[in-house]
């Protein structure tokens, strides 16, 4: 996508050796590029989130591989590091599992080759697989445009799934910025995403770039719209999703889908297959949800507009203990539908059976 | 309630002519009192939030009526410019009807000592139905602390329900202090409710001086909690209830309630019956939603621990538009029950009219 009118990715090869990223934990009040040399250094960008979203999380593991490669480290080991800097995700994973095995089989002298290249093509499949989405997307937000000429179809997402979560375009974002492309009138509402904010600082600085309408809510209002006919669809992307169509995503998802079907809205999961985990059915009780540190709830890290530099402020007393769940799941009861690179399926187990019965058969 | 040992309302009237608040825009990092000695003042203390919650509202307009009196103002003004400070809270135009109704029957000579006198009868009474409203609720609590015996009763909580949003022990955490001060053990989950985090300030600091066990949330916690068993009971306030038990509280409360119910967690709206209107059945399509400004929601005040004062951040664009809903309404279908100052009722019409048969026969 664009940043004042130039093409980024989110992640790139910078140099012989070395990965560039935009650093996301300075949006969106600076635009920044960080460099990585060294597999431990790829670990602590994603832990501390200097990049993160889905598909981007499983293209900086296959890239944090590379860098060990580049390294001449033992590649196991980096990948039983990189596997455990964010648990829920189910990407990491996949993307680990894909580069280990095409690299078990090449010979050493070519290992730092087959590294790059192989991570380059799950870049690539990533960019190229959110494209398709917004394209399956693209189809629902014209059926809902032609029943309501001249209004905005009005989309709410909660967190990133946008261009800044993959590698281009996103995925519950996809369909959105096809939309936009062709012209279709539409509006979207941007949950802020406690405690992280990446709805305020990530998907209102995405689609701002981008010149889509948008009004940041915090997270709490999305009933309230839902109640008065101000929400047509909800998109969400999914960390990890089962293979009956549970759908782990950021804490509070799971609550935008009860005000979905409470109010007869249309919830989707926009993912890409490599987020699907086909080894565990019931989500609630088989995905590990991430906690993360209570600091994350407690202070607020901005931007001081008067002394133009980020600030960090407490806003609770000073010895409130907090809690910090990075996830949730979303029953496939609530899911309207899952669409994937291959199109719409039904949240079910037979639904997404179909649609991949050559992979899973 | 006690503050380091003192016991403390959170309005009074403080020398001849004028009324002192606990400043709760100030807190929890400061603990400051406020002087009030015009209408207009109490207006702008009601309109920026130095004082909220549904009870206390109700006590400060009819406060301000008496300042009013004190300057000697005409009455039916006063009264339209406090009206207009808070559209959706109930208790202010039920205080301020009040206020005239006895104004308008006492001589002009009299008019100041008995806008007092009715202004501090209010008061009184908000307390005494608060305290009332805690031993009906502790009931329900005893009851689930003995299904589970050595194991802390979970209450979640949204918003500032407690003594800081009456004149003491609160509405929805009336029934915690009871409990606690009855030796049962209890845990509140602390929503922090975005965007004014009335739960991390408030919520979080009056438990705190209490010593009730806590633990602050995002806001998008709660269903996640819920699936995992985390909570037995949600207990939340009410700014206007409608005569068929509709319930409005702060932004998101409804999302709690489907959450509740879709887990089968009993959800109590606990409210004194000067909260409930009457005059309307459909809450939804019938209670006026305040709009704040969305400066609330675009910038986050705390405190600065390394400058040790107030500081303020924007959490998003410089230019990204939000919007900001003060409440929503949660249909009496998810809601268990009400709790009022006479004891439980069914949120439906036939229930509340059963415990208020004297008054609306």
């Amino acid at each position: 996508m664009n940043v004042d009118g130039k093409h980024y990715r989110t992640i790139w090869p910078e140099g012989p050796n070395g990965v560039r990223i935009i650093d996301q934990a300075r949006l969106p009040h600076e635009f920044a590029f960080m460099d990585l040399r060294t597999p431990a250094e790829m670990c602590a960008a994603i832990r501390h989130m200097n990049l993160r979203g889905a598909g981007l999380i499983g293209c900086a593991a296959a890239w944090g591989l590379y860098l060990a490669a580049v390294q001449g480290a033992e590649l196991p080991a980096a990948a039983a590091a990189l596997q455990t800097t964010r648990p829920t995700a189910k990407n990491l994973e996949w993307a680990l599992v894909r580069m280990l095995k095409v690299l078990a089989a090449c010979a050493p002298a070519d290992r730092v080759d087959t590294a790059r290249r192989e991570a380059q093509a799950i870049t690539d499949e990533d960019a190229e697989f959110c494209r398709r989405m917004g394209q399956h997307g693209l189809a629902l937000l014209r059926e809902i445009a032609a029943r309501k000429p001249g209004q905005p179809v009005n989309v709410l997402t909660h967190c990133n799934a946008g261009w800044l979560g993959f590698v281009d375009y996103g995925s519950a974002l996809a369909p959105v910025y096809a939309a936009f492309d062709a012209g279709i009138p539409i509006h979207v509402w941007v949950d802020e995403t406690r405690p992280r904010n990446q709805g305020a600082s990530l998907t209102a600085w995405e689609l701002g770039h981008h010149g889509v309408p948008h009004t940041l809510i915090p997270d709490n209002a999305g009933g309230h719209l839902m109640q008065h006919g101000l929400v047509d669809i909800v998109f969400v992307g999914s960390d990890r999703t089962t293979a009956a169509g549970d759908v782990a995503n950021k804490i509070g998802t799971y609550l935008k889908a009860l005000a979905a079907r409470d109010n007869d809205v249309p919830f989707y999961a926009v993912l890409p297959s490599s987020s699907i985990d086909w080894s565990i059915e019931d989500g609630v009780s088989d995905i590990v949800i991430e906690e993360r540190g209570s600091e994350e709830v407690r202070f607020m890290t901005g931007w001081d507009d008067a002394a133009k530099r980020p600030a960090t402020v407490r806003i609770c007393p000073e010895n409130t203990p907090a809690a910090n769940y990075g996830f949730d799941v979303t029953p496939a009861r609530l899911v309207t539908g899952i669409l994937t690179e291959r199109g719409l399926a039904p949240a079910t187990r037979a639904g997404l059976r179909a649609l991949y019965a050559d992979l899973h058969p």
